[in-house]
């Protein structure tokens, strides 16, 4: 007997979309979850080699180690556990400020890894992030200062606020701010809805005006949404410094 | 041809539960939506002759009209035009008060017909009830004057919560009072989960605890729990004032 | 027989948050569609009073034969066929232009009452609008044109995609474009998710980052969310050609 | 190579509500399902810090271990083997009673780790608990002694009936009490609707009036609603013997 | 301008079963509800000529007067306004017995129309058939005497149960009786799964063996099967009876 | 008062696509279930003045009236009473005929109307069309007769199978024969999965290779896709006789 | 530290039906799916001891370890891998044959399992069980024999036909013989409805009468209805003979 | 005790269709997902023996090993470990090339094992398969020099799109080419919707005509549509050659 693999051709797989960042504002983010680690290996390295930064998310424990002993002395790793992302930049370079102020929330502690991600790729795109973790629904009094804060003394451009369960949060903060919220709900429940389904369905209903939504988890769409909105002020701001 | 029509015999396609109120403590209600006109005025009597009082939901504008021709000069008519409601009643027939006390809020204007049905049978089973309409969750500074008039000066038993859109209200009040919350989900909303499941899904998923949910709509439902659980209360009160 | 209608007393059904657009910038907008003629008509009277202007949605045939009885004489009436929308002005009002500068593409014709109902909502936040309609997916060639005229000459800040059927075409406008997106969702489709689920869940899962959607034909969310992300925008420019 | 792990600062990606017992009459339960180990340990050390007790439910098998290793000799756990929940007091401390009285019925063997998680809250806020299990639909001749016996000698004042399956049984319960009955769904079941939704809907649907239901396998939540009932009934019966 | 119809050409669109009846034992039923008023008439034209006797179900308004004038003098009629069902007969022609017996219990009076249906089907294939409606599950009480009455004294030889709502009852009957028993889930409901989808998943899920299900409303697909069971019962009966 | 309507300007609402036939070799249908009887009538005009020829699909009974109006004397209109649809052509065109050869099988009278929309279709590809109507699946007899005549007499090229209810027949054909199939749902059923679902999902899960489908009731898109394949095969006989 | 646990007491929480049997005619199969080891065995013995027999579905391979263990030398143990289940036997005590005839078709090898879960049952219940399985729809051919032998030849009082996929075989069985048939949707798929709702969903649906379901998976449910109906009728032929 | 497993006997539980590729033009596959390894190698024997080969999809780890063991040195196997597929072949034999031409694009990198089983199905057809992974939707410049290398120099008959996510891809392909189109979603993607039914909603939503789906990551069957298609167009293609 013979036993032949055939496999599609390695580097013609994937066809990176090196120059996203530079024309929409927003870096690629490698999706691991669907791809086998050579794949995603492969094209980190030519991102690294391209652009000299590569973003992955959903990564596998496998993935992870198999990272670590591919670009060993070969680039800088930023590792955050809660969303299992990881960022590899050319050793030496960072990621300038674009001067975006973005505010994040969450109504749980089960929230943080997707609050996480989107703090990632703010982070990514130049932008400060403050985040404001835990402030809950049942318990509106733990809501007030963390939000004056924010619009206040932060003088956020945009708020994300990262809700599962009940996805009462984002409502809520929508009709109390004067500046655009950002929907994001997360697979924290149980029973009926309870995969994030209720938490995206009360927010698609939304009652206050000015909120919009990604999908369940979608840390990094809800960043990149948040990243260009807080952009786009920023540029403003500082042409009007530097006219 | 001969053309023979072949129903069921009149009398015997309905077996009211003429024994409910005194068994259960809350009446029957004749939901019409899915009966015949004849039917439901058929039992409609029965029950005005047995129990001296018939309740009748969801009527029809025709059914209202043969009400109207049916029970004139027999009984006394109160007729909700909110939730298409009606009660007769044996002329010279009163509820008699029970002592308990039910609060019932709404977040919005669209969300009366259903308090109003759950308001309509918590009074037939001799509650007080204090209604607080559309105080919204988008602007929660209109809530707690109301409820805290509810809590303190009337002191509800038992507050009710009608809320259709995110569904996001029940959960938010549930978070503040210490008595039971039920969750009434209407079915006002647009798009997908508008037609009330998106609040039903977030007040299942409430991170509020000491709530409990209906279905959508049932208002009647949400009656009959409020006014069990403030009648016991009530009679517990009684109890202790005259012993 | 006597017969009592009990209706919750007129004016204390409903709460109107008069305050909205001061401290959100969005004016409050009356959906009709779960309302009374009588309720809505009264809702109205009392913005007409209080902020000197009123904005109805999902206005039904006998409503807006309500209105014209009503008003006359009091107001000007913009009304638009379309969403079967009214704006009810002071006479002699005018809306202050702000400065937020938005675009609106549809993918069909049939897409047209919701980006109207975006578009009415963006005028009365003071933004100018630009609009490109049927821009189509099957046909990509109908694309480039009006998308290289909304960034270059009209320079907006944000733009709403409106699409029904497939949903793709939100996509392959924010796969292309530097600026906000916000998908708007329609009701145009047939067969298994063609009330506008498809494209919901189209949007909901886009490859291209930097899109955040609002719920199936929700114009009026799409409208908030742009006008207050091109506001703000407009806010920092004007700051930066009067300072 | 450097390899950074970026994680949010401890403390602070939790906000515990202390307060909620006293506020609410219901203590609050670590859901520990969606928190790291180290997350859910932080939390029940500051609630036993401050409250002197720490709930925690769906614990998991490498967080039960951690609980024993790292609370020994500092509080004393009851553990509940079925619902994998676990309670930690400061040793010494007791749970002082309330008088509300509560009974819990499953239609099944396989509905216990949910009535069990129930019954755990209700005597965390002091109320007595009657449980009867299996007690079934199909063979209602083993329903009316149990029934009658939680009624006439146990004289409870609410019930939480646990079903999973057809979830026949609350409404069955519900028709024949005079008492307010907490339907309780759980995840028992096969095919379509098998995780609890033809439960859940069928108590919805239910033809009998006086009966709430919660989320699937939501003890906590039946729990609470059923503590916060019978406590304030009991609440009624002391002050009226202390008067 | 010439507007020319195109139409497909008339008898050809229909490929009537006559054979049904002899090879299955169940008549053929001419579901009308998607036909046009000419396509039905032609059917049933057809069905009268060729079998004697045509059935139709789904009647419309419109239908029922063409019937009554397009058969006039031509065939006998039974008309059941509750289903909208007519029977269509040769003068003079009468349906045999077949000696099956089964019986037709109805939660609800609201659930007739479809019982009806599958009675109307029943007498049709010749069995004899019993029905009690209204059994109601809040309240069993109503229950026993006449499930002991079709049992003992009509002998039934299967049972078919129509519920809408909770669906309960199929599975409280089921769980009595040693019949086969077919659940018939009706319509009739409200809120969430109230079109009959709690009705239909509750009896899927039954905890009674000894029962099978038909589709939402499908009074004609519960007749049939329960036909053919008694049928066939009654066939070795008949044949013990004779040999 | 002043009632000002403000609508999009006419002509610039829709962008129609004059060039997919030719592109595409499929006709653009105006699908007019969603425009205004303005639009439709406006996109025809174009059609027919560009074209030749203007295909409008699912047409109201005032827009059907309105055409009749509004193209008497310039266009020969063909009306299919079935599928609500209408050719219109510039006087004395016709449609040349390319060679294609489809076949379109119902499993029921019911499913005409979308059967007929795909034919329509196909004919003004330029393909033969054969239909047989009818066939059914419980009762297979009925189909061998005809799909011989199909692949043996017609020598069809692909074939269409419209079905509701089970939507077992195209499951079934394509396991029989070896030229493609196009499964097409069709809206005819009752309860769970009664819209077209049922047959859609079966059809999804068909356990026979060589069948693609198209959504619910979508017959001018089986219509396309029998068309395009049908003529391609053509396409190639007719190079080979000439050749 | 204190390590409590807390466990409802060991023989109460299962209350067997042992009568089931007699009253019903279907013994009691212990659904070991949702239950502890423990309850299962401890279900079991009691079976065991009070009827000389134990029925065990879905028996994990821990549970099936324990079995062995536990009655070594005890009972007789009949062990099914398809389906995993088991039946203890008092040892020498054998099932007594009742005459029922069931016939079982599959539509594919995939089906297997709850075949013999249904055939396990039907044998329980004193059944002549013949089976046929992967007839296929995909190539009808290798229907026609085996059905005529079911008939003809075993003369079966019921059949069940067990499908996945597109669950379109128990119709195809339907609309050709004369005796009750029970659809038996499997998990059998992929993709859209893959886990059994295409199959179940097109059952519900069928066009041939006399056909009922169970839910997905019910191999146990299926037999059990099979059994009732086929002994009944086997019931009548031993009367008839003995007579 | 006594432990007998009792088994359906072996060979008669699979029914392989030998025929299939001679009567469709297709080879048949042995989905072996649900099957017992035992039957997955009894079945893949007789194909090797009868047909001289055997195609296995989703074959499982454990699956994979034993076919390696079972036919070393006696079949030839290719073995494809993105779908984890295998062909075992008679050594030395050949497939034939049968002349269709079919072009497979994907959207991402993770659609690849589903279309690389579409692939695998084709070639075993003896069509020529060109494939381009990766095109995108979000940055359509990716697009037009792959398809028009498709359409022009490697002039496919049909063209398979796999896409997840949005599953815009597939439509926007359509609307540019002039051959038949076949949509593979596949389960790539998050939250609501996000196991592949928003790209098979919007798929079956296609605005652009001439496009056809088949189920979630079913690339087998997508592969055998395809496959027909193009070797039909082959056919006629040698025939005018030779002729």
């Amino acid at each position: 007997m013979s036993w032949n693999e055939r496999t599609a051709a390695g580097g013609e797989v994937a066809r990176p979309d090196f120059e996203r960042h530079r024309r929409k504002g927003v870096p690629e983010v490698i999706l691991t979850e669907h791809k086998t680690v050579e794949q995603s290996l492969a094209i980190a390295r030519r991102f690294l080699e391209v652009n000299g930064r590569a973003i992955l998310s959903r990564v596998s424990p496998e993935l992870q180690e198999c990272l670590r002993a591919e670009f060993e002395g070969q680039a800088d790793v930023e590792w955050l556990p809660g969303p299992r992302a990881a960022v590899l930049r050319r050793p030496g370079d960072e990621q300038p400020l674009c001067g975006g102020r973005v505010g994040i929330l969450t109504a749980g502690t089960s929230d943080l890894p997707w609050a996480e991600e989107a703090a990632l790729l703010c982070r990514e795109m130049g932008c400060d992030v403050h985040t404001v973790y835990d402030v809950g629904v049942s318990g509106l009094h733990r809501l007030w200062e963390p939000l004056h804060h924010l619009l206040e003394e932060e003088q956020v451009d945009v708020i994300i606020v990262a809700a599962g369960m009940d996805g009462a949060l984002p409502s809520v903060v929508s009709g109390l701010v004067d500046v655009p919220v950002i929907g994001l709900p997360t697979s924290v429940g149980y029973g009926l809805g309870g995969r994030g389904e209720a938490a995206l369905l009360s927010m698609l209903q939304t009652c206050s005006p000015g909120m919009a939504v990604v999908n369940i988890d979608n840390g990094i769409g809800a960043g990149a949404m948040a990243g260009i909105i807080a952009n786009r002020a920023a540029e403003a701001r500082t042409a009007r410094l530097t006219s």
